[in-house]
Formats: C-alpha cells, structure tokens, sequence
C-alpha cells in the first residue's frame, strides 16, 4: 500500500450499507463483513473524461454491461459496490440483474442531479443473488451528501471483498512548474477467490485529456500489469479498470505522452503486484521473464505456459528447485519456433539450464537457495532476439486449495 | 486392473534390478522401492509388426529418441525400466543421456541374438540422473533367459513408479471361428507426480497387420483415450505407447478393421481412466463432455478449459456444485463461436445453466446431490451442432499440492 494524493477535481465518499450483511443464508461470510464499508461513490468534476477496459469473458455481468453502454456518455460518477457481484442473475433487456444495475445508476443521478448514463455501475462480491436494492434506496443520499476529496482512502477500502489490504498507488511528475498526478486504487486476490475474486482498479488523474488518448494510454498499461497477472489462468465475470481525467492541473497530456504513460505504468503496476502479494495461499512474488523469442506472443505463450503449471507451481510453494519441471513447461508451449539448443534457464542469476541442458555449472545448492527466497525471478531464453516479456504470479500452496475447496461451503 | 489375457507371440520378464535403489542420496525415494521389479524385457516373435507414439514435448527424453530411431526397423524386443528416466541427461550424439540409451538397447540386442536396431528402449523416475549402468548390466542376460509367455502382469508391475496399482486391460472378439485378442498395460499417475509421471504403455495383439495400419489405429485410439486425460496440463518428457502386433492369429486387421479398431480404443480408454483413477491426491474421477460446437476443436477447448480450471477443479475436490465457475471457464475459452444463450450446462442429468443463465428449475440441494458423487459428468452444449468430444479428469485436492511440493524434498 502505498499513500495516495489527492486527485483536484475528484470527491468520494463510502459507507457500510449492510450488503455483505445481505446475503442469502446459504453464503457464509465471515461475521467481521457486516461492519465493513461496502459502497461507495466517486464523483467527477464536470469536463472529466473517464477510459475504461473490462474482462474478456464472454459470461460478463450485467453491471458491466451497463458500464460499457454508459461509457460514451460524459461520464461523471462512479457507483461501486462490494459483497455482491450482480453477476449470472440475468443480463438480458427485462432481467433483474440488468433491471438493478439501470437503477442504481438511476439512483446515483438522481442524487447527483446529472444523467443516469452519466453513471457507471461496478460490483464484486458473491455471483447469482440479486443486488440487495434496498441496501441501496437507505444509502445513496447519505453517501452523496458526504461526497469529500480526501475520501479515496475509504474507497479503497470499501471495494474490498476478501482482501487482506487495501491497495493503492499513485505517481506524480513535472511538466515545467505543473505537477501532475495519478493516483490508483485496485482490489482483487487475483482469481485466488472464486465468486468474490473480480479484479477492480479505478485510476484518477488531474491531466487533461481526450477520451481516445486515455483510452490508448489505458490499454497500454493494463496490458503490462493486470493483464500480465496470473494466479490460475481463470478470469472474472466482472473485471473492470476505470482511467478519470479532471483536466484540473490544465495541462494536457498530449504535451507530456511519454512522461504520462511512465507514471500510469507505474501505477498499475504497483496495483497488479500487490494484488499478486495479497493472493491468500500465496508465499511466493514470482516473476517469469521470457527473451529472445521470434515475436511478443511467442515470449507470452511461453511465460504463461510456465506461470500456469501447477507442477512448477507446487515446486515453488517447496522451494524445490525442480528445473526438470521449469523445462518441460517450456518444451509444451505452443509455439513453432522453439529450438532446444536455444534455450538457456536462470533462477535469479543462477544458469540452471545451458542450450538445453543442465547446466555443468549448476548445483542443487546455488538451486536450493534461490529457491529459498520469497521473490524469484524465472528468466527464460528462446533465442537470440529482441524481444522480452514479464508475467507475475504465485505460488500453488495448501491455503489455495483450503481457500478455494472451503470457500461458500 | 483387468485380467490380463496372453498373447501369442509375446513373451517378457521382469527383475529387480536395483535401478530404483541406484539413485543419487538427494532423491529419496521409498524405502520399499528398493524391493520392487523395475527392470522388464517383451520379446516378439519373429514378423511382429511395431507402431508408437511419443511426447509431443520438445524437450523429450533420450530413450525416447532412439525409440522413434529405431521404430522403422523390424522391432522385436522393448526394453523398459523404472526409477530412473534417462531425461535431462543429453540428446546430443555424444551425450551421456543419448549413449546409455543406445548401449541398453546393444546389451538386450546381444542377450537376444537381435540387431540393436531391434530394440526400443523405454525409461521412467527420476530426471536429471544418469542411468545407473550397471544394474543393466547384471541383469539383462538374466532377463533373456526367463522370458516367458505369461509374465506380463510383472512387466504391468515393473514399469510402476508412484502408481498405487497395476493398469491392465484386454479384449477380444471374433472373425469367424478364430479369437483375436489384445492386451495393455500402462503406468502413470497423469502428471500428478511429477518427475515420475510419465505416461508409458505396452499393447499387444495376436492380430497381422502392417505397420500404416497399426499406426493409424493407434495414433486414433490415443487421441480417444490418453490424448483426453488431464491432470493438470502438463505432459511429460518420457511418454510413450506402442502397439505390437505378433500376426499369430493369423488374421489380417484389414478384415476386421472396425472390430479392431473398436476393441483397441475400449483398451486405451480402460488404461487411461484406470491412470486417472490412480492418480494420488485425485478424489473423483470428472468425465467433461462438451457438445454441438461448430468443430471437434471449440468442443475440445471448452472442455479442457474447464478441466484445466483450478477453481473448477477445487469446487469438485469440496463437492460444491460452484456453476459459476463452470460457466465463468466456459466463458473465457478461446473460441470464436461462442454465444451466451446458447449455453447449457448439467451436472449428471441435472441443468444448471439454461441459455446461458442459471436454470430457474435448479436448486442448490439437487446440484449438491451431484457433486457428492466420486464420478461426476459435467455436459455442457455450446450450440447445435452434431459434434461431441469428451475428456477426463480429476479435482484438485490437497494431496496433489502435498505430493508435489514435497516430492524430491
């Protein structure tokens, strides 16, 4: 967690409205959820421009829907609950689940006095039960009276489901006397539980810009952070990355695009590690750094290939320095250009495998004690190219499966 | 374990050859391993014809390269032996790993008064290690000399690494008055086990044919049967399976192809679930089968995507009936076809998911009932075409993390 700067132009509120407390009987959540803050509203200045990604599965919620349908509108707030996903309980035009996620948005405006497609909805929490509507009808006022710009604090805490910590980052540089700043709050134990396990992050700057210009710049930094994470491979039904532009500080990104995208990459990616961090189960920080291969993609498949295997996986929980199963997670990746004799293997900055081979230098004991640290570096070379790519993951340990198997049960 | 029926023209022999209790000091194995057959020889008769197929790997063995060397020539002996993989060790011409596997196969070439072109040499157990020499060479003599026509349930015995149980299977029928017979028998605990975990199996038949034949038939019941087991995604270095047919029925398999083809799939497929069902920290045995996409390739995807799904497999490891795990794989499987509404998902006969939403008939109680089962059929229709292709697998349990992570340590 790092500390947030205030963002000029961005106000927030958040309050505990009994949701988590809501939840059909059959969902044992854990007693301490009832007093936790569990809505919260972010409100935009006028002028605000507001970019956002969201999963990529096909089964997304209906909040999502209504997100994405309400982003070409001047967006001016956001609606965010925890401790219910609003998720497989109907997205078709006259269901319940898109019926709710339309009205809290209705809700919201109305509190606001602006457009109900003004308002983009987000939630997380356990899937197939309706949002508790009343929940909401007893707090959206409140919570608009309370709107503050030293509030995202609270926020970031009241986006929580299982989390261990809030998560936050922000960045800041010059553009001659100006100073911009990002700041960034994301939740999330990476898809290592389930039904409560969607990835959230909203991002809020002072710059000015247009919408295609944060969107690209968007895009680009999730592709190096929250999309380069990978706990298990599964995806959420509800994942969503928000970017918010007040303009306040009056400078332009255009004139600052490089300096931009290095503070925004900053900032996601210190949001994507400590989500890693957090993974309950998790005992490991790893990173998988794949070079030389003949394009990006290559050098992904290759990376998630390995950051996917559950037997490099369990070795790591060990800290087994098991390299036999590292290269035969290599020698399976789907890519036509491997070549055996190209491939060399480091455990931090030990060579545990020469074009190939084990290296002759290699001992179980340079091995053992790389293993033994709580962040390693898997570096992988395919070839004598350019190219580089990182992916973060964790570990396979006990607590994933006790998590995972206990979990709603 | 099924009877093994004989087979004319196959005789083998299995010993103890202290390969499992040659391994280096930082492997510890088993104390019993010690006690255990690991060395086998099948001797065909003269005319036998030898199809196989090997790791699709990259990274694969030794063994298994002078095996695809030698397969082109007339085969007549296997050469198999545990606690000791031969992986890792060199592939390059002058290689240690390469060397001892082409010395194995001279040493049973010679006790057998055959080429070494002759012999296919097969190794499972531990990587990295190189092949403890002598135990081959106290033995294989002896072996040549005990060969006989009813030993294949030692050899089902010898080629075992951490398998519980011996994986045996026959089947015959008939062309006219004459029996054709085919018999099998394979090791593996589908990649559960790591560097012991290579799938191997030995099939036999009395049955003539060429070696495009047997191939084809082959290379078709694999990819019905081996091909569609799934632990955990990973393969191994060393797997093989071969398919010997010693002609003395005296039946060609061009007159009964069918039939053969029929009797040789119910083989592998009895092999392949008696491997699932074997494999350590595996609690239910998970048929997926996945109907009506547009190619037998978007069935396949879907289905291993959700057999491969950590938060799937954990839900069937708790047996709770979590459908938004399943329809949250489901959605995220890269497939281009795929439309929500066209979804439906049942556990057993029960429908979970109708038209991509959750069943209104569905209750938690009939689910439940399901996932109680310890073999559980999870059929999920992803449109209406006439393809079907099922896969099989098991739950992640905590035994898997167990063995893994302690495995070598």
């Amino acid at each position: 967690m790092e500390t947030l700067i205030k963002i000029s132009g961005v106000t927030s509120a958040a309050i505990n409205a009994g949701i988590k407390n809501a939840q059909n009987s059959s969902v044992n959540l854990n007693p301490k959820d009832a007093e936790k803050l569990d809505l919260s509203i972010v409100y935009l200045a006028e002028k605000s421009v507001t970019a956002a990604v969201f999963t990529q599965n096909l089964f997304c919620a209906a909040p999502v829907l209504v997100a994405k349908n309400h982003l070409n509108s001047d967006v001016r707030a956001l609606v965010i609950n925890s401790g219910n996903a609003n998720a497989g309980t109907g997205v078709a035009s006259g269901k319940k689940g898109l019926d709710n996620a339309y009205q809290v948005c209705e809700m919201v405006a109305k509190s606001l006095g602006i457009d109900s497609e003004q308002v983009l909805p987000f939630s997380t929490g356990v899937i197939g039960q309706p949002l508790p509507m009343q929940c909401f009808k007893n707090n959206i006022a409140t919570l608009a009276r309370q709107l503050k710009n030293d509030n995202l604090p609270q926020v970031a805490q009241a986006i929580l489901t299982t989390d261990l910590v809030e998560k936050t980052a922000s960045s800041q540089f010059k553009v001659g006397a100006k100073t911009i700043t990002i700041s960034g709050i994301a939740k999330g134990s990476g898809m290592i539980r389930p039904d409560m396990a969607t990835m959230l992050s909203f991002i809020f700057t002072d710059a000015k810009a247009t919408q295609t210009e944060l969107q690209e710049c968007l895009t680009k930094a999730v592709n190096q952070s929250f999309n380069r994470i990978t706990v298990d491979g599964d995806t959420s039904t509800n994942d969503a990355c928000s970017l918010s532009a007040t303009g306040a500080s009056n400078v332009s990104i255009g004139h600052c695009l490089d300096e931009f995208q290095q503070a925004l990459n900053a900032v996601t990616k210190s949001l994507a590690h400590q989500i890693i961090k957090d993974g309950e189960g998790a005992t490991k920080f790893v990173e998988i750094c794949v070079k030389g291969g003949s394009s990006k993609e290559d050098c992904l498949e290759v990376a998630y290939t390995v950051a996917h295997s559950p037997l490099v996986k369990t070795a790591l929980f060990a800290s087994d320095a098991n390299w036999g199963r590292i290269l035969a997670a290599v020698g399976r990746s789907n890519i036509a250009s491997l070549k055996v004799e190209e491939v060399n293997i480091y455990l931090g900055k030990v060579c545990i495998v020469k074009r190939g081979e084990l290296s002759e230098l290699y001992t179980e004991a340079l091995g053992s004690a790389e293993m033994a640290k709580s962040e390693i570096v898997i570096t992988i070379e395919i070839g004598k190219n350019e190219t580089l790519e990182r992916v973060w993951t964790t570990d396979l340990s006990y607590d994933y499966v006790k998590i995972n198997a206990e979990y709603r049960t």
